[in-house]
């Protein structure tokens, strides 16, 4: 299933969908049109956990496309939010997780061009996050290297403490499209998330497909383009620590929780490693994707105060 | 006032109180007893703002040490949890932030020698914070070179975007310890979330003093004893950036939200840069402490597997 966050309209309250076809079901709403229960947000219903994901699949089976009244509407009518519009800690990243990536990052960054040995991790705050179509703020006082980063995200649907590897995909609940914005200049004695954690760095969505629809998370084409060029373009198999791999790692000191989100790194076509650079600016607009997911479309605006 | 987060006994439930010479008084049945309404837990204290501490302020002094019946007990006879047991999101730090830290951090970990021209953030996530008492694990298989790093720690009281340095200190709520716990060996790539951010690696506490009761936050001794011999002896005096150029410089593009904690670094005398070097094993127990603060005592416990 493609979960989504909507608004009805601008005054509503977040609530949790499920796409089918070009309609917006509404999670809550339907279980009570068959006094089922189900929950009115996206974190609740991960942490319902299998069970109700089962229980919503087939209530959708069930209506076959015939919706109760008063519990769908047309995509285009809602506005999708952040799948998870505020996590409950700060993302999960993974640097330097795709080959080409490393031997850019090496040229034009300050990175090692050895592939790193273990997952290279570092976190950006709930507060970065935006949905699809939102802002991506440009502060020119801030940075003049604002870059792009496509990745495949990873959603925990279980607690995991020192997972084996040949468990953890157990513990995925689905998969999204994070845009990991990154202000190169930004960077403090080599951490990363000044540069990576600001408001709006993280847009995140437009939905949210259950692990069991993504038959091979290591086999999906991810894609960039600003404004219509194509920037990035490549294949989630060549990933240097898999979703299993980095499950694992993480969780062998960090325990991982419902909820939590993995951005797995991104593949070659930054603008650091571009000859010349190439970095986003007021009016921009980027557009990213990953194959069987979906895509996210934002704009950069200027958020300078001068 | 000296806030803190208890539980009455090992099955009752996490509640706020307020520590008066040696009891502690439970905030929402204190308020409850004058037909008030005070919260029941730290983070909706701190959502509550000034007026409501300044309301259990004034319950406080009017009570002079005569308590209600069932609303307050010794400190003794009750459990001290970590004040906020649980951040909403990533906690933020600050690395090579004393200036004699900076350079026996060159001598023996990778950072330069430099000061740093901005603060050096990274980030804890809410899974690594523990109370006072509480063990810090020991993965031998994990690392040989756990260390430790007392640091000052600012909650903040209010929501802080662009904020000027003339304006940061009231959004401060309060102080507190932290035990800034670095798996030397762990780092990734230079990224320090893995070294700094696994289970146990943020004991924190024992309570939050409200800022007006710090009259200088840039004057507080702070020091550290590993099995009752100094390892650690500082002020606060001495960092590099001090609380409002913290507060403002991440306020300049993350947003800082009510009840986010800044853990503002360390002094020098960390294991590694001893020589030799020194780390902490299983057995040994841990105190460090925040002049007008408090202490935190925690051991050191083997979490291995085999």
């Amino acid at each position: 299933m493609k979960l989504a966050t909507y608004r009805a309209s601008v005054e509503s309250a977040a609530r949790l969908g499920v796409i089918v076809d070009d309609m917006i079901v509404d999670v809550e709403a339907l279980a009570a049109c068959f006094a089922e229960q189900l929950p009115d947000n996206m974190l609740d219903m991960i942490d319902a956990g299998p069970a109700a994901v089962a229980a919503l699949k087939s209530l959708v089976e069930d209506c076959a496309g015939q919706w109760p009244v008063n519990t769908a509407w047309p995509v285009q009518n809602v506005t999708l939010l952040a799948p998870i519009p505020r996590p409950r800690k700060n993302i999960f990243g993974i640097g330097l997780n795709y080959v080409e990536h490393v031997a850019e990052s090496a040229k034009s960054l300050d990175t090692s061009k050895d592939l790193p040995e273990k997952p290279v991790v570092f976190s950006k705050p709930p507060t970065s996050v935006v949905g699809p179509g939102d802002p991506i703020l440009h502060d020119k006082n801030m940075t003049q290297q604002l870059d792009w980063e496509v990745e495949l995200a990873v959603i925990i649907g279980r607690k995991a403490s020192r997972i084996e590897k040949d468990a953890a995909m157990d513990c995925v609940f689905g998969y999204s499209v994070m845009l990991d914005v990154s202000a190169r200049d930004n960077r403090r004695a080599g951490q990363w998330i000044f540069s990576k954690g600001q408001d709006s760095y993280a847009p995140f969505g437009p939905v949210i497909v259950t692990a069991d629809e993504i038959e091979d998370p290591h086999n999906l084409n991810l894609w960039l383009t600003v404004n219509g060029t194509e920037k990035q373009n490549s294949n989630t198999r060549h990933m240097l620590f898999n979703v299993p791999t980095l499950i694992a790692d993480i969780s062998s000191g960090i325990t991982l929780e419902p909820g939590d989100i993995i951005a797995t790194g991104t593949p070659e076509g930054v603008g650091a490693g571009r000859e010349p650079q190439e970095f986003m600016w007021p009016g921009d607009v980027i557009e990213c994707g990953v194959e069987n997911i979906g895509v996210l479309r934002n704009p950069v605006v200027d958020s300078s105060r001068n």
